[in-house]
């Protein structure tokens, strides 16, 4: 490891590749002839191959969750604080997994890949994936690397909801499935807020149904709106108070229609922006659509217990107070399933003000009780 | 009254026009050289004058508040549940003012009307209004009314921050302020909701810089997503939870990115499509301006108590269990300036799932509540 990296970061890491020949079916009914997924793996997988531990990610996030692609990269991944020697993900002890799902846009075959059909990219008409495709697609990915069982799957929001899905869906491939700021499935309102943002996109005049890629453009002004909605969601009004508060942009207020009054504006139109110039419009749409479909109870009438009576791992639910996206009244519902289907469940509400981003910031007691719950897995 | 409307409506009624031909001075620095103001009136106003009530309307919101314009109207006024014979502004004991405020899109001057100085449309050259220009305007009107002094000043959301900057320009004018679900100014997070709103109608290419109108088009996709968010925070989790769930638009879900799978998006479209067709897009980034810029306790280094040291108007402050753009929380934090301030002040926080939108909903405890506290007001 290069002495450029803090002493508990993984260090350099180099993102791999693997392609998957046989088609894989999807939920939609369609299915993808053949794919490739980018992941990074922290840590070694011992002799066993007892010790591995999966990493999910959320909606805009992707494989590369800890370490350095370089030794100036100036920030390391999206959980470094999470994923490291003597962190609660320990690469001493664990070998772990992080990919970009399906439909991503870092590097998985998604939308802005080019469909073999057509030579041209897929954009709008790439599949729809849900959880449960990504659960398969990644159960694939285990095969190939020789992991038969994981030690954990690991996911905070949409991360946490392909956790449960592994419980359900890989029983007996799965041995501790961690759910962090998650929920059972999004409310009317979780729906409402993906809807404006897919709105966004899909009324940009530059959206071109789908296919501004072959048109040289990208909808920035749907995405930009998109993130801006979406970054109110993950912080706390607390937050946001605390954070801006009315604090102004300059000495005084212009008085117009335009102009930056609120530093709180100036903050969202540069996430906005910044995002705009990052992530695709298609994928975005493709990750609100998984959110939104995702409802394992579906299948059993709506009764959680009943849908989780086959699994064999045991959970760690983990929420955070002021998280309004997903409460923790959300995440006591998987927890009230999962005693009432008799199974093993730790839970713990932290207490932070961050809102629902609070499960990527370094608190002290999120870390310790991951640590904690995370020492305590045998391999 | 025409026995085709309910006995407890104020049946029939018509919009008049006032024009002010003395220039307003405005908080921005500019001025209105002249303009009009369309009301309604309900009730009579009685030989001592003393019987006034003055009605302030919310972000959307105008002169028509009850009654009926034609025969034929399929709804009468939007605050026509809490307006007329017996209802809690008792028709027969108050006479109603209702306006369409300044820079609205309903009659009164504002962004659609034609500027005298160009001869087109002002578009984005209106200035941009305050509460305060607001509640000037309105004395304006109460004098042209012979209304010297309002029984009350009564308002939901923006409309009740007009009835305590009344309480507060005006104090020998008012004898009781009623601010429902309101608050004494936006907190970051309500700022960034209207700034997602603001962006998506600025952003909107039909926009043209505020002159749409001469070209004969309007921002409709903007205008469309600044409602559909909006909407969102006018409805609680739970009220959206009760009315949609997640109950789908047709039978099984399409499995592509834009067909309408939830109930809750259908209703959000509609939604946004209706008001993108009878609402102004400038009046909107003015009405979201108002609400930003309201903070009158700013001139006295953010001390409500202190801003609120000269009202002499007895307070009526109510708020709404589930509302979360105006919590009860903001209410209490009127509640408590008057408190330190040693006013007269009434609280009520209404056991109601309906969210902000529970203002403008008869549900009966906070019918009572009000009717109570306007019966005892002193004619």
């Amino acid at each position: 490891m290069s002495t450029a990296f803090p002493q508990d970061s993984v260090g350099l890491v180099t993102p791999q590749v693997l392609h998957f020949a046989d088609p894989l079916p999807l939920a939609c009914g369609r299915s993808l002839a053949d794919y490739q997924l980018v992941y990074e793996t922290y840590g070694e997988l011992n002799a066993a191959c007892s010790n591995a531990v999966l990493i999910c990610h959320a909606l805009s996030g992707h494989h590369h969750a800890a370490g350095y692609h370089s030794a100036d990269e100036r920030k390391p991944g999206w959980w470094d604080s999470c994923i490291g020697p003597g962190k609660p993900i320990d690469t001493n002890k664990f070998f772990v997994v992080s990919l970009n799902n399906l439909g991503g846009c870092n590097g998985s075959t998604g939308p802005s890949s080019l469909n073999p059909a057509t030579g041209k990219p897929f954009g709008a008409d790439f599949p729809v994936m849900t959880v449960e495709d990504w659960v398969h697609s990644q159960a694939r990915l285990a095969d190939a690397l020789g992991v038969g069982q994981w030690a954990a799957v690991v996911g905070g929001s949409l991360g946490g909801m392909q956790a449960m899905q592994w419980a359900i869906s890989y029983p007996e491939r799965i041995r501790h499935c961690l759910a962090i700021a998650s929920a059972p499935k999004l409310s009317a309102q979780n729906i409402a807020f993906n809807e404006v943002a897919r709105q966004a996109i899909l009324t940009d005049p530059e959206f071109y149904g789908g296919h501004f890629q072959e048109r040289g453009v990208i909808p920035k002004r749907g995405l930009m709106l998109a993130r801006m909605v979406g970054h109110i969601t993950y912080l706390s009004d607390d937050a946001m108070g605390e954070k801006f508060g009315r604090g102004l942009k300059s000495e005084k207020l212009n008085y117009d229609f335009h102009s930056v009054e609120f530093q709180v504006e100036s903050y969202l139109r540069y996430q906005g922006e910044e995002f705009s110039g990052r992530f695709d419009a298609n994928t975005y749409l493709l990750m609100t659509k998984a959110l939104d479909y995702f409802d394992p109870a579906a299948a059993f009438d709506g009764n959680l217990a009943q849908t989780l009576a086959g699994v064999q791992a045991d959970f760690c639910v983990m929420s955070f107070t002021t998280d309004w996206r997903f409460s923790p009244a959300r995440s006591r519902e998987i927890v009230d399933a999962l005693i009432a289907a008799r199974k093993n469940v730790c839970y713990l509400e932290i207490d932070a003000p961050q809102g629902h981003d609070a499960f990527l910031i370094p608190i002290p007691r999120y870390l310790q009780a991951f640590s904690s719950y995370m020492n305590r897995i045998a391999i």
